[in-house]
């Protein structure tokens, strides 16, 4: 039986690995990738540490860090965490189940995506899903934010500090009063009401969009990137129904990345704690980890025959 | 009026300064430094990016990235936070006043005192609480490590390097197995496990202590230098008293860094967020930020006729 398996190895995960394994933890960490959403960025500027580096750089940092304590790895998607005697099973979708004392869930959010043609091809080429990471990028430029959400608002009102001209499309305005007010009618906001994207164009990079009405309209924007912020997903569902999940589906945590169930922890943008960034996301892994570290600790003062892994 | 005061430049109030100016809001830091506590570390290994950094030179990176955003910077000492019309006043120990509408109080923790006989009086001749300020005072001499958790190992081993001899008292050992292993069995290591200090003996100088084992043993050690690591005091006497504390003296936030009163955030050590890291400060500090431009976009909101510092 493993002590501690971590499930994801994005920024939550990996300073987890860290942490835990600088405890003497001897972690093992299932994820499908190394660095999760974070690879996504094609500038991080809000980093500290870094003033500019690549999302995908600083997750190779991350992931070099923790490689060097010996930290055991396997790649592969977690299909459930479960309770089992004296801890928890975790399958992965292959099939294979790791036991383990105590589990830290840290799988992120996946963002939901457009699904039209051209988004996968130019993601990291003018489409992105972080407005926080890659506004700078658009100084002066056109753009485009689809999702008439908070975060589709909120993305647009970043954007229009730097961006030239902001095109803000959506099937239906769902955002806060307050944010419509802080938006709508500021120069340089085109609002394209009850317009979505049909496929994104581009060369090299993004150089367009075609929108549709819905009623065989189409029209083209000439946009060089596109924020996509249509919502994110947590991804929870991999954890057995017992374990509190708030209405947006995030796994809730208390100020130590304790679930409700002893022995799960989580941390990141799968949980609800405030702010999906980098820096955060890490600084909870860490929590986490410490968490676990003492609540095995407790465990093993318990069951008063288990010596600490001391030496 | 300044739309936001950040008091502190440590991880948390640095990286609250850098988020803070992404969102456009023109912070106003005031700070006694830079970096604060994370200057004394001789080697960080546990901050993502970095297997292994100086504390101080982590921290110059910090504040070049935040210079780099044009952020204004006061030298100088806090005294008090206190509410105002329309916000709050922000008092030096000089006496000059700063009017905000936001603060983010980021003062970090103190060196934990001994509180036994001649620390007081021999502080600064032999009684230090910072390895890295002044381990090269004490080269090829004996000397004493007062603390058994990650802080007092990380002195220990810091000192093993030039000190002939290194004593380190503690009631009970709390460090991280990486730290134990790096320590403990080296030659010159001396440890004392369930013994404290009673006394420091000097003249011009220290010249040793009195340990006690709490069963009324005691026993005398010769040394010339003595590293107090026994814990950290949060600076949360400068926030009004109706700003709530917790029986340790950390200012109690919420998930997103917001105290008990609107409008003032705090982040960090100074906090009651579970473990005292940089990559944790660093990330609370980010909540505490964007929970800020949230405040004040809001109260911008109630009174109408103020625009947003936007362009």
């Amino acid at each position: 039986m493993e002590e501690l398996v971590i499930v994801g190895a994005g920024p939550a995960g990996m300073t987890a690995a860290l942490y835990a394994a600088r405890k003497g933890l001897r972690p093992y960490v299932l994820s499908e990738d190394l660095g999760g959403q974070a690879n996504w960025s094609s500038r991080v500027e809000n980093y500290m540490g870094f003033k500019d580096i690549r999302g995908s750089e600083l997750m190779e940092r991350f992931a070099e860090q923790v490689k060097a304590q010996g930290v055991a790895y396997e790649e592969g998607r977690v299909a459930r965490v479960e309770r089992r005697e004296g801890g928890f099973g975790v399958r992965t979708a292959y099939g294979r189940e790791h036991a383990a004392r105590a589990v830290i869930v840290a799988t992120g959010k996946r963002p939901r995506p457009l699904g039209v043609p051209g988004e996968a091809e130019f993601r990291g080429r003018g489409v992105s899903y972080c407005v926080l990471c890659d506004a700078p990028l658009y100084r002066g430029a056109a753009v485009a934010v689809v999702g008439g959400g908070n975060a589709g608002f909120q993305a647009a009102y970043d954007l229009l500090g730097s961006a030239r001209e902001v095109h803000l499309l959506t099937d239906r305005l769902t955002a806060d009063e307050t944010l419509r007010r802080r938006v709508l009618g500021r120069p340089g906001l085109i609002l394209h009401e009850g317009w979505v994207v049909k496929a994104i164009l581009g060369g090299e990079a993004v150089h367009g969009l075609v929108a549709t009405d819905g009623e065989g309209r189409e029209k083209e924007l000439a946009v060089e990137g596109i924020f996509v912020e249509i919502g994110l997903l947590p991804n929870g569902e991999v954890v057995e129904e017992a374990v509190a999940r708030n209405e947006a589906g995030e796994i809730v945590v208390d100020c130590a990345c304790r679930t409700n169930l002893p022995g799960l922890f989580a941390a990141g943008d799968v949980t609800n704690a405030c702010g999906k960034q980098i820096i955060i996301a890490a600084g909870e892994g860490a929590k986490a980890a410490l968490a676990a570290a003492d609540y095995l600790a407790f465990a093993d003062k318990a069951v008063k025959s288990v010596p600490l892994p001391v030496q």
